[in-house]
């Protein structure tokens, strides 16, 4: 936050109250505590106010007061970030600037195949706009009946459906942004191409909210499959499912949209808290892996194409065994089963979260190698493995030994595991946040594993946008008065 | 160009054959020539050399020397460019920079599906590395035979698999990138994921090298499709085709990869110049559409799967005549039809290109309202359309009336009809260039539609990441001290 914050801020307020009305500048504690912690109560901030405009030009009116008055901003859509990128920090001078209100969708157009949507519309209201119209959405994630597409843009989030249609960039095809300045940019383009000059959208999507507000998207949309068929297979190693998605992905090209890696301690702990959810095998095996696929034709179709691609991958020795699911009710329970995991975790105890990427091709020396420098560090760690497997994605989790206490475990090892973790990424050429962003959480994890190169080349561009560091400061890099790490 | 460009560049040369030989510094006129004028002859520049680095760390080097000498620079591949994007201005102030000898291929991953290229290596090249490792790089277009990637992610190249695989933004994970300055911004992460900061990548891609210069890429490939299927069918109107894309896609969902619009015009005049490609059909439809399907299962299942659909399209009267391919030959044969349609047309004499697109629902309105102002302001001017519809994307051509003098009809009439088809596509929330870029062709026209709020934010990025305006100026966007329009 720049020094020149007003200690004051009255005639701020007073001049948003006469931009949006006094019942949408919230001031009194309780009604602006839910914004000013994150979902996962990591961070607890404090702010002058929460705003709440209900239009793109309230919003420009309100950043534009909040550019001459010197007052940062936060932008918030759901609340349900993981990185703590749409909470305040303690200061409480900034405001938090809340996009739920802006929540129309302006437009579906099936024939183009999108929806333009405002940046505070639910995600599954996006999904069942889009099915209504006999449309595909297919951005799917577990905060979707909270979260807003303006907080999944500024995330770039991912979710189940990347192996296919890609991560919320990829879904994108315009915005309408409110610039530091409080100038409305209306880049609400319908187009699969455009080259007319440079990228600005990719840039403020995935920014966070640092370089200004989205306040409405294009969204693409897909066409209804029409059926979803899941499988599982069970594996004797993270090598042996990097072969077993070349298969599939050559038997099924882009029908394949789900590829889902859990260890054999996933489905443990899923056993454990959740005994109703059957496992599936009859012994034990390394890895399973879930597949899914979505066909434009049948179930049936879909059913013989697993059938004849889970023939295969027996015969070459890949699979262990297999299950393809024989109605809807089976295949939600396949997907029930990878679902329960982070729940089963949670009930196991508290644990360290990584959400890392690494080139799909070294996902198993990854996982070997990583799993190894942490048994040495800590013995008897619990590893829970899962994720996007098709997308290069893990959860890679560490529990505390069994009977261990969590607490304690956490306060001795966090860094020291976090380290192991991160250099591993590093030496694979990995990322250390591969869908929930950097926010506050990953910061400094960040600018120490970035390199000096391209940590400059951001920090001028944020410069050049923000040249006050008002939008968001703190979150994704420095700003020029902060404290670096 | 600023006004510090060095009248006598010698000590610039001598410095620049020190760090890279003094052969590959090019300043016969005979050497570079080939440099100097574009491909379609619309512009011919001057420089003070031709520099050919090999490595990236002889670009590094050279863009150093160049900002250290204030010399501005010109980033060239294979000068295959529609716009003018790599070809000097007259002064002979700059040096251009060829990235022809980067020609390496640095590795292919096929567990990953990426191949990681040099900015020269040139584009059917790419292809076939990648077939050999049983797999697709499905970016494909006419100068595919001399382009280079490099040029491609510069222009964000577009091409006949667009519909189904993106562009070549969306084919390329990660970047090496020299900045400005010469530093060398590593960003060459194979990852499908990515969330750590804001997105450079896409910022470099589409610049037309007035950021930095791209020299070497990470690219996504895709499994080889077991088949590739074409049917041809006739329609009445180009409302007609829209309705039936909207089915093709319901059918065959990501499987179908091409859907080209060609007006009956444009078969005439194939059929005019080139008779041994055979018209398919016994009468004269409104339009043609050329579909593609790629299957993951077999030519088969591809050809079943288009008579379903042929066969509905008939039954709801969207379609008035069909036919598919039943022989890799006859899909090829009818890939010659539209491939030769740009052949005919230049054969029937200049003409006045436009590359636009437009919301896919709008393409019908569009060609409508703007082939009556043509009709309009220049009675008997004849519509050559055709074009990439699935993405929107139309080559929207005017030829001269029949009989009429190409010179004459340009030279009186080329400022009016860009006129009017620019300001519809604007109506239409359209694009002046959907795949070829702005170069210095399009300059003033994106001057002139695109809102002051997005050329203010560019001009930010520009004056940030190259205040000295030495990369590519006068390209994309005016630099401060050029003449605006």
């Amino acid at each position: 936050m720049t020094d020149s914050t007003p200690i004051a801020p009255q005639p701020f307020l007073d001049a948003c109250a006469a931009a949006i009305g006094a019942q949408h500048v919230l001031t009194d504690a309780h009604d602006t505590a839910p914004y000013l912690a994150d979902w996962r109560r990591r961070y607890q901030g404090a702010a002058v106010a929460v705003l709440c405009p209900a239009t793109t030009r309230e919003v420009a009116a309100v950043v534009k007061l909040a550019h001459e008055h010197r007052v940062a901003l936060v932008p918030q859509g759901g609340n349900t970030g993981l990185a703590g990128g749409a909470t305040p920090d303690a200061s409480g001078k900034a405001a938090v600037l809340s996009l739920r209100r802006l929540n129309r969708v302006r437009e579906i157009d099936a024939h183009n195949n999108t929806i333009t949507v405002e940046a505070g519309v639910i995600l599954s209201e996006i999904q069942a706009r889009a099915k209504e119209a006999d449309r595909l959405f297919p951005l799917s994630l577990a905060a979707e009946g909270s979260c807003t597409i303006g907080g999944n843009l500024s995330t770039n989030a991912g979710g189940t459906g990347v192996l296919r249609y890609g991560t919320t960039r990829e879904l994108c095809l315009g915005l309408e942004v409110v610039t530091p300045q409080g100038d409305i940019w209306d880049g609400l383009r319908g187009l699969r191409k455009d080259n007319t000059g440079y990228d600005l959208r990719d840039l403020f999507i995935g920014a966070e909210g640092t370089l200004g507000v989205i306040t409405a998207a294009v969204m693409k949309l897909h066409p209804q499959p029409a059926a979803r068929v899941t499988a599982l297979a069970a594996l004797g190693s993270a090598h042996a499912a990097l072969d077993f998605l070349a298969l599939a992905q050559r038997y099924a090209g882009a029908l394949l949209t789900g590829f889902e890696l859990m260890s054999d301690f996933c489905m443990q702990l899923v056993g454990r808290h959740f005994p109703q959810l059957r496992y599936p095998f009859a012994g034990h095996h390394a890895q399973v892996v879930l597949l899914e696929l979505s066909d434009n034709e049948s179930e049936e179709h879909a059913r013989a194409l697993f059938e004849r691609l889970m023939e295969e991958a027996l015969e070459q020795g890949l699979v262990e065994d297999a299950v393809v699911a024989e109605s809807l009710a089976q295949s939600q329970a396949f997907w029930n089963i990878r679902e329960h995991i982070p729940l089963a975790q949670a009930q196991e105890g508290l644990n360290i979260k990584h959400d890392i990427g690494v080139p799909i091709s070294r996902i198993g020396r990854f996982i070997e190698e990583t799993d190894a420098e942490i048994a040495r560090a800590v013995p008897g760690a619990r590893m829970v493995t899962f994720g996007h497997l098709g997308d290069g994605n893990l959860h890679y989790n560490v529990q505390a030994p069994e009977g261990g206490d969590p607490r304690r475990f956490l306060a001795e090892h966090e860094k020291t595991l976090n380290r192991i973790v991160y250099d591993s990424v590093n030496r694979h050429r990995g990322t250390i946040s591969a869908e929930h962003g950097l926010g506050q959480l990953k910061i400094d994890e960040n600018a120490h594993y970035k390199s000096e190169v391209e940590l400059a080349l951001m920090r001028a561009i944020k410069t050049a946008l923000d040249p006050l560091n008002l939008m968001n400061p703190g979150k994704v890099l420095h700003g020029p008065k902060e404290q670096e790490p």
